[in-house]
């Protein structure tokens, strides 16, 4: 018996898409998801009711900024990250392995682990994958990364190949390291940069693991959406169709529906609540940048189409003036209005795969959106 | 008919403290009553139906900040400020007065009212007694405040003779350019510095002018607490029992209780937001600076005796994080606390007046919170 469970209902006839239940330590999660992401424990300015409002299933957090602040033995005697944070649902933490490598204070990468200055204090740590279980042991997440590299886009041939290799190895000490297995599911993560033999070589070696789930790595990382796709199409189709696929740091609209299209289960991103920091919100009918000068005597909901909180009781006015009067309401009710945008989103890609529609869902919602 | 009603239910044996009941256009308040301050047409971090959820009955906002940004002109065509701010609750705004006088770059005042800068841009601005109403009338708020000069501390007794005398005359003014008096109550802003003589003069031609209700100003400006309690003593007993009277600006947890002791029926106070965005809660225990490295690893709730939402679901632990973390939940949390706790603290005090014990609850809060 593992932590999690794969149960495929079925596949889009239109698409492929695959409609699934991931059943979890903290509840069952319909899948094609996504995931809120809360980087400090917290997904920034959300409540945890707010977030069962919207019907979050699971959310993300982020295992180097947890380990940085308040650390994971302080959240370990706080009785785990669900309770710390009081989230009761599934939570997948990341290993810390992307934040440590896009540090600027990187000092060392050796086969052992990798040398870094805290993004905080400047002070030296060190993160072999041995540590990165060790903590999200400690967190107690129901889902948790191998410690891995994302390789950097544009990469060498030479480099992508050697990174990969260094990350299937790393995978293997995860897995020996790992020794919580009836409660967290340890993913492998898919790399092997814009290489379609290199991405085949990751699937293969990685599946010989046999871990309950895959990650896709080391995409949206600057690649034109083009060459992402391509990667989806060829490693997707290789992986066990009894085990969820997750697609890391990925979440814009047209991206969830691509990726849903080419086998993708499990989602995530900040861009959500980053773009409504910045008063930027997603709608049906695309992108609203509410700070605009446009909308100051705008009183109509901020998307017309949504039955949010938000859309049901303000004014893209009213919005405007929170943000450009820099109240925190402001990027409160729009990181409400988003996420519960991509929530819905993903519920009307399930009824569609349901339905053998996804291609018609996504002509449809691509020409509303303006794609 | 005017716009709003109060009705004395009774004097608390022990302290003469009032209960009442404030009839107003958008409902009854039970006094004395806490207003929560909403600068920018929101309560900072709080949605109005979390205000509901605490039970603030009539919330505060501020006519400078509203003219300046995003204008009375355009919140007059949103529908007024309830509707604009979606708050169907009552509310009170001030007359702009205490903002404008105190601009550093205030340039002139006359008799016919104050020139000065936009703390924004820096663009010139005018406000008459007239115009001050003219903002208000088109926001729409239950009860409006004339437009004074709160005098500073110290200040000589000329000074504050000459000040309290242009008051008065602005008032006249005031009431006269006034012309909803069925849905908006006129109240009149006693003046005088820390005169008693000055304070009663201004009592007594205050009330000739009969305002529906009454707004002691200029205290808490930075004078000892005892002062602010004499002039308190020698104001509130000669005006008249059966009209509302409001301490401007005055919220924290003793001066709320030696307040309404005095026979004062409402307050606000912007420090319970403000703190709780610097990390720190008033509790039944006194404040805790949740910031502080003592609450590292407590995971206890932030108030042992508070019932309020954040209590009962976060740890000290969890806040310090959260405020050490510059994530915005801290702020939202703490301030729903503080507002909750100041909200509970009246609804005790009401309490306190109807069992005739008043003076027994203020020694032991008091002696609780460690004043
Ligand atoms: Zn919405
Ligand atoms: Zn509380």
């Amino acid at each position: 018996m593992g932590a999690i469970k794969y149960e495929l209902i079925k596949e889009c006839k239109q698409s492929g898409a695959r409609l699934g239940k991931l059943h979890t330590p903290h509840g069952i999660i319909e899948t094609p998801i996504f995931m809120p992401v809360g980087t400090q424990a917290t997904v920034k300015t959300m409540t945890p009711e707010e977030l069962k409002d919207i019907e979050a299933q699971i959310i993300l957090s982020n295992t180097y900024h947890l380990y940085m602040r308040p650390g994971h033995e302080l959240i370990k005697r706080a009785g785990g990250l669900h309770k710390f944070m009081h989230w009761d649902g599934p939570i997948l933490t990341d290993s810390g392995g992307f934040q440590v490598f896009s540090l600027s204070d990187l000092r060392n990468i050796t086969e052992e682990g990798v040398t870094f200055k805290s993004h905080l204090d400047g002070s030296k740590h060190f993160i072999s994958p041995e540590l990165a279980i060790e903590i999200q042991n400690a967190l107690g997440s129901d889902i948790i990364m191998a410690f891995d590299e994302c390789t950097p886009y544009p990469a060498t041939y030479e480099y992508a190949e050697k990174s990969l290799e260094r990350t299937i190895r790393w995978a293997k000490r995860c897995k020996d390291a790992h020794n919580n297995t009836d409660n967290q599911a340890l993913f492998g993560i898919i790399q092997g940069g814009m290489y379609k033999e290199l991405r085949e070589k990751s699937v293969k070696e990685m599946v010989e693991l046999d871990f309950p789930g895959y990650s896709i790595g080391g995409l949206s990382v600057g690649e034109p959406k083009d060459i992402m796709y391509e990667m989806l199409e060829c490693t997707a189709p290789l992986l066990p169709k009894d085990k969820p696929r997750y697609l890391m740091g990925v979440g814009s609209p047209d991206a969830l529906l691509e990726g849903v299209i080419r086998g993708i289960d499990m989602f995530d991103c900040v861009l959500q609540t980053r773009i409504a920091r910045n008063g930027t919100a997603l709608t049906s009918e695309g992108k609203v940048v509410v700070r605009n000068a446009t909308y100051q005597e705008d009183f109509t909901p901020l998307d017309p189409n949504c039955e949010c909180y938000v859309c049901k009781n303000y004014t893209r006015a009213y919005l405007r003036h929170l943000v450009k009067a820099n109240e925190m309401l402001g990027a409160r009710l729009l990181s409400y209005h988003n996420l519960y945008f991509s929530l819905e989103l993903m519920k009307n890609i399930r009824i569609a795969i349901e339905n053998d529609s996804l291609l018609d869902f996504k002509s449809e919602f691509f020409s509303k959106y303006g794609y």
